[in-house]
């Protein structure tokens, strides 16, 4: 068992068990304010989870391509230590958007901060291959 | 043309191929129910489509990662043969959606399940490459 | 630095950019339409941006795993110029979106088309591996 990436794998299966934790919170309030499915709208304990959790979908979807790209280009451990900020940001951000939604700016800052990092790497990582590649 | 997974790339193009058919039905029940974007609010009927298709980007968002990694961390034959339950279970919850909310489950269970047991083994590699590459 | 995939790189961090425009732009309108989280409700101006954002994460799901996988079947360059197609249909789709609701078609179709071929090109590549692969 030699995997390439191992650090990254354990990062992004952080950010996928951090991003099912908030799945299933959303489950657990429909329970709670009785908000039956198919709908999305109940008190705003409810819609504070949701949007947790949809918030997270969002970005999710930027977090996860920008770390693989990023890892391919700079290696397994910088990769990591940048991408390990991404679920941390995003469990703050869940816990304070459950409290109140004007609390939840500095989790998400930190998350994308994160993912900004990696996407704009893998951009420089793209554009040097492609400088090096270049006939001279 | 080798590719080197080939059996998991089929899997993850039959999930692909589910979630576009559910975009397309959500289209078609728009059509029907009257429900104009950028409006999401309609009859039941349309919700309940609606919310098919979004759990299974909600989920297809999870399964797609873990299924490369595990891919990466266990080889094509096997990700492909537990990646296989994801696409059968989502065609079962979108069809059971969209007779009532209730019949959703199994459908859901059976994506879910497949999805975890990716999860944990991309994470089960990556923890094993990481003790073999350890200084004993 | 030499990364395997650097044109297609360029092309996933395009479409991850234009889907962060999206997704400040809703912010922006948040504010300027006083439609404040946890809420998605609000005038036809703020929800078109809204589903116009929505609509991109549900397409960039689709898109960047088919990208990623013709890639590996068939390379760098064919991947990119195919690729290149669904950025540029996801701006027109923003900015159409914007203005009017029926207007949202072409760009939608562009990024569409691009897609399709990338997820068909990657069964074809899958396929013939196996064909290949397969005892005679």
């Amino acid at each position: 068992m030699q995997i390439q990436f191992p650090l990254t794998t354990l990062v992004a299966v952080a950010a996928l068990a951090v991003y099912v934790w908030l799945a299933m919170w959303v489950g657990k309030v429909r329970g709670k304010y009785g908000v039956v499915a198919p709908s999305e709208d109940g008190p705003p304990e409810f819609r504070r989870i949701f949007r947790a959790h949809m918030n997270t979908l969002e970005q999710i979807v930027l977090f996860l391509p920008a770390l693989a790209m990023f890892a391919m280009a700079w290696g397994d451990q910088i990769a990591a230590v940048i991408g390990a900020f991404w679920p941390v940001g995003r469990v703050m951000y869940g816990l304070a958007y459950a409290k109140a939604a004007e609390k939840r700016g500095p989790g998400f800052g930190l998350s994308f901060l994160s993912a900004s990092i990696l996407l704009l790497g893998a951009l420089a990582g793209a554009i040097m291959t492609l400088v090096e590649k270049a006939p001279s």
